[in-house]
């Protein structure tokens, strides 16, 4: 068997164009447009290139962007006045802090200063509560990349059997929440899981996210499965000297002969992040002003 | 084989008698009494035993129990401002609203309008939020009463495989968070799992919780697992005309013979809710004062 390739990348970019629809109709019927707001404290080269492609993908779908740069020793008053503007301005629909921060700051304060209504990376303890309680929130960007990607690949995933690799608020636990309101049958393995490969063998759809490069090999996999990979690790490219290269959590080259769906790293999941951005910001702007909401962008 | 009875209600004799040397030293060393408000709307029957019930174990365990009972047609507004008023009071550490309500109130405001840090049940977003981010907040009861009879008759727990049948809000996706944070391989099941027995099988902790009598047999669980079980169905009695009998989600009968230790119904995981609202109590107080929670009342 060889698998089908999961396109992240073409699908995030006809995600885009949506979203620039929507976007497009949003100004003309309503004379609204959705605003994000990006802070970005210190100068993390890796942050910079981060934020930029955040800025360049949310001007080309027609949102308003809205960036912050604050020095690496602003005061964590100064930040949280900052945020707290942002929270006020009826033109800045979401609001996200590029993480790291330094480490005078706490990230789980910065996060719990957004208005969770604004919280667009979902990374909020109310919104995590919203997920866990089956309510609306906005869901993290990532597991909602990986859910429109099953849910295009796999369709209804009732009743399937799904396991989730590692256990991060960030990305494991809301991925298994949202599988399991897909009414899958979900486990959450992890480091201290006893017989990993036989534990993910049973899965019809297996995710991936704990960040050890190629771990997940072809026996690890049933055949036909589906096969997200959410691990990134970058190694020294090893023809190119002086070039890096990305390497997944899934061996490639073994699973892609037994899965029967699998998304390459990279060109697979990593698009769909900042895609996801954009479409809970949209999401969030039809919420602050009562209108309904695009469907198939959130869980 | 045949299985250790896990004896939910004398483990919760035991836990109250805790409570109340707690409770007796925070008045000797501090002048302080933690206090339990419990508001009761209408007059369900069903509701007034058990609330009469939780009164007669706070006044035990040496803490203040305030009793509100409002009539059946009470507004939002009249109810909303008694949990003000009680969210606001120092001698008030815990507020639980006795579910059902009427119809024309509304569960989920009810819970939202209670302060997070006085929410004894654990069934506001807020502490849902907490729990799925590994944070400290405050655990719904029946499953804190299951994660404590687990501690006490398993042990360390990492690696384990443990399989949560059902997916409420208020028992089975909190359960399986605190199988998570216990280092087990989670697994939730519920009504749209495939092959069930199949996946109960896999189980070194098998916990029921979907309210359906005697389902889970003994060809469903491995030898020597251990089962919580945690549904209540109440049928007529068969031999004692009038009166009635409790079962549980598993065949007790069966099941014993093979599991490595079972909780009974009635008497097994039962007795426990009350117990650990009055330890959510003690510890909610213990954080409103400052002082160090006592050890092993909380997840």
């Amino acid at each position: 068997m060889t698998a089908q390739i999961i396109d992240g990348k073409a699908f995030a970019a006809n995600l885009r164009g949506q979203i620039a629809d929507h976007v497009a109709r949003l100004k003309a019927d309503h004379g609204i447009t959705p605003g994000l707001a990006v802070v970005l404290v210190g100068e993390d080269p890796a942050s910079e290139v981060y934020v930029a492609a955040k800025h360049r993908q949310t001007v080309e779908v027609g949102m308003a962007s809205f960036e912050h740069k604050l020095p690496a020793d602003v005061s964590e008053a100064d930040l949280f006045a900052l945020i707290d503007q942002l929270n006020a301005d009826p033109n800045v629909h979401g609001i996200l802090c590029q993480f790291p921060v330094p480490d005078h700051l706490n990230e789980r304060s910065v996060v719990a200063r957004i208005d969770p209504s604004k919280d667009v990376d979902g990374l909020s303890v109310v919104n995590a509560g919203l997920l866990a309680s089956g309510e609306k929130g906005l869901v993290s960007c990532t597991p909602l990349g990986c859910l429109m990607l099953l849910r295009d690949q796999v369709g209804a995933m009732s009743g399937m059997e799904a396991v989730v690799i590692g256990r991060s608020n960030l990305f494991g636990k809301p991925m298994a929440q949202l599988l399991l309101q897909e009414n899958c049958t979900v486990t959450i393995a992890h480091s201290r899981t006893k017989e990993l490969a036989g534990v993910c063998r049973r899965a019809d759809i297996l995710v991936a996210a704990v960040g050890r490069a190629e771990m997940v090999k072809a026996d690890w996999v049933k055949p036909g499965a589906t096969v997200i990979d959410v691990g990134i690790t970058r190694i020294p490219h090893p023809e190119k000297p002086g070039k890096t290269k990305l390497l997944g959590d899934v061996d490639f080259a073994e699973v892609s002969e037994v899965a029967g769906a699998i998304t390459p790293v990279p060109g697979g999941v990593g698009p769909m992040t900042i895609a996801c951005l954009l479409a809970n910001t949209l999401t969030a702007c039809c919420r602050a002003h009562g209108l309904a909401e695009p469907e198939g962008l959130t869980a």
